[in-house]
């Protein structure tokens, strides 16, 4: 015996190809699933098949919300001027979270990785563009909010470039040490950005 | 915003109920299968729906097969006079593939843990114990096979005492260092576990 009777074997493999998912756990979940009763079961598929209705992606951000445009875009007191363009949906909730923030999103949809296959096509980049290209509202900056690894980076190059022709300011989120860090053990990369970018107190 | 539209956030949530998801794998899981086409996500719904369809738990050893009693245990070559005790249903796909075990399981359904509610009654372990009684096959030797941490020790240990009366022999997995790892590093209950139970080569 190599593997698991089939239909169990069939859905390892099928939550295996989920984010953050290894063999091991899609295991461990798969049983866990068998061992509910099958009501519950049910109910969790019927979330998982109906998990789009009446879920729409924004059609101004992308985002996915029960309304289009979505409520952030929809929102009198958001700032349209300001757009923050991120990567992932869950980035999105990240940063209201912070309180920080009161203008409007973007939703990229990925990070350019030509080996994967994610050209700029695949990526909601031409929305952008049409966004900005639109005289009203007109947008004053626009905050690049990917990831800090080579993927964000590239993608936030990528795009910084094909914006520049609209003169609009474009900036990127700050990178220095996470708070609670210890300076020991903080990468070179971080810890020499916290220094160039070191702020008076 | 300090949550997810609602049919997003309740499927996150049922996502972390499962073994190893948290907060942020659930998040990007529920993402995931929100951007795939509604016909793979109906089929994935589908998989977990019939999961049991054609799955049955092994009327002997517990086991989840296709059929009762399941191929292992309806295997003739197989020895059904030493039986291995297991905590999970992968606990046995496991063993199967070192290829050193022949003889027949036995599936506990966990381990004892009177905090979370694992009591004796929850674990197949009346199943095990009229097994043991019966006449023929009549057992010659129970290998536990929990894991060595706290709640497989105590659940083995509570076993090899249930077990005493019927005088059948009973062992439990060698403990002492893995393969690769470094003697530095090793815990100093395992590192004691391979100094008392050395070998001679």
């Amino acid at each position: 015996m190599s593997q698991h009777p089939s239909p169990i074997q069939d859905l390892i493999n099928t939550f295996r190809t989920l984010p953050g998912i290894g063999a091991k756990s899609a295991e461990r979940i798969v049983f866990r699933l068998l061992s509910l009763p099958k009501a519950e079961r049910e109910t969790f598929a019927k979330k998982v098949a109906s998990l789009d209705e009446g879920i729409q992606a924004c059609a101004e951000c992308g985002r996915y919300d029960t309304a289009t445009p979505c409520s952030i875009c929809a929102n009198p007191r958001r700032d349209r001027t300001i757009i923050c363009l991120v990567a992932e949906p869950q980035d999105i909730l990240a940063i209201e979270k912070t309180g920080d923030y009161s203008g409007v999103y973007h939703l990229l949809g990925g990070v350019l990785n030509p080996l994967e296959g994610i050209t700029p096509e695949k990526l909601r980049i031409e929305a952008l563009i049409n966004r900005v290209k639109r005289p009203a509202p007109k947008i004053r900056e626009i905050i690049i909010a990917t990831n800090p690894d080579m993927e964000g980076e590239s993608t936030a190059l990528y795009i910084a470039r094909l914006l520049k022709p609209f003169s609009i300011l474009t900036t990127r989120l700050a990178r220095g040490l996470p708070l609670g860090a210890n300076i020991e053990y903080a990468d070179e990369m971080t810890l020499g950005s916290s220094l160039k970018e070191r702020k008076k107190i």
